[in-house]
């Protein structure tokens, strides 16, 4: 007999290369499967929500895994969070059912983007550092275009082992701006996400903020597929896996 | 001919040995001097309001320093942000009088303890995480008693170079708590503080939270000097020095 937990994690994605299991690197995945192993002195599997790219954070992923022992969860919770490095934090742990799947269970996902307007030494590390005016007014117009379903392969970053065109298709569900002191804030949600789509949406809003694009430029990219459109990709440390709707 | 400037700094204290400038080590002091010597190609000198410890950050550190040629500001501020490193910024940078001495003129000065009630490997940077339930009633009783001018010598790191007692006097204006979220972020004000300070008040405030002491041990403190009723330093990467008053 197993029990199922689902927890909801906190990472800070600079230590790891990113979530999915690698062999000889560090990834979230490696990390948790290695502690619940030692935990539970048997071989466990963590399966996440989503699979956040190398030094993307998380404030709300998902993960399941089974529990071979029926111990209290606020114990498990306790040691495991005692036994996790410092960049790794589970904030809550729950038991649920047993066809719970962090993955295909998980209706929505949102992320976070956070752009810092000015230079900052204590932001730096959550945020990208962005210097020029943007105009929030174009960015915004610019989001309209994004909820609804759309073939987003021209920004994604293209994986040769995904050859199937309907892979790509993805429902935007929310996509909004907030201007918060020096910050901008960018939160999209969607049923699924691609390879490096967020990133490559925020640097292309990036310069329609800067003026250097038309706010329809989404428009084009999902109506031609025209990859030349998109601009360079966010870098990574800007971005948050903020939150999985069940 | 110098153009006396003031800089409104942010910096990162993890990667640094405190504000002041030591031999061999890596200090905020040292590194400015060190990049304004560079771009002035000659010697300057830079005052700052107050000396941070080892591994304490700055969102407001106010410093001077005297430029050799009168160049625009704009032109000086840009530069210097772009070379120095990313753990210290330039927030802002103004001409002022020659008169105006960053640690003499400034009136007040104000830090900011940030406590964090969940562990969190997001916020472990720029926080003290305390896991225990902390009674912000309690806490605030107990601030009551630090307005005002006191000897807060059984409050400070004892300095063999710095015998006299008045030396340990300072008026605090205003100490206040805020509960945010899982945060509980301490502000206190006064006109000077003395090696350690914040740090043996958050953590005696702290322990009176967890009710291992009660509000009235600032009185008691101030009353007897008994530096036996004083808690365990905070850790430095929950204080932040934030304002300087001038």
């Amino acid at each position: 007999m197993t029990v199922r937990m689902k927890a909801v994690l906190e990472y800070d994605g600079a230590g790891f290369f990113g979530w999915q299991i690698q062999k000889d690197r560090r990834t979230v995945q490696g990390v948790l499967e290695e502690t619940l192993s030692k935990r539970f002195n048997r071989h466990i599997a963590v399966v996440g929500a989503g699979r956040t790219d190398r030094g993307v954070h998380a404030s709300g992923q998902v993960a399941h895994f089974d529990c071979p022992v029926n111990e209290s969860v606020d114990s498990v919770y306790k040691s495991l969070n005692s036994m996790l490095p410092e960049d790794i934090t589970f904030r809550t742990l729950e038991k649920v059912s047993g066809d719970f799947h962090a993955r295909y269970s998980a209706k929505t996902r949102r992320y976070r983007y956070e752009i810092c307007l000015e230079q900052s030494a204590l932001a730096r590390r959550y945020c990208w550092q962005v210097q020029d005016e943007l105009n929030t007014v174009q960015m915004r117009k610019a989001l309209m275009y994004l909820p609804g379903t759309h073939d987003f392969k021209p920004l994604a970053k293209l994986n040769p082992d995904v050859p199937e065109r309907s892979e790509y298709r993805c429902t935007v569900y929310d996509a909004s701006l907030k201007k918060k002191g020096r910050y901008i804030i960018f939160r999209i949600t969607a049923n699924r996400f691609v390879r490096g789509m967020v990133r490559a949406i925020t640097g292309t809003l990036t310069d329609i903020g800067k003026g250097k694009k038309e706010p329809d430029v989404f428009k084009r990219i999902l109506d031609s597929a025209d990859r030349s459109l998109v601009s360079k990709l966010a870098p990574a440390h800007g971005l948050f896996l903020e939150h999985i709707e069940y």
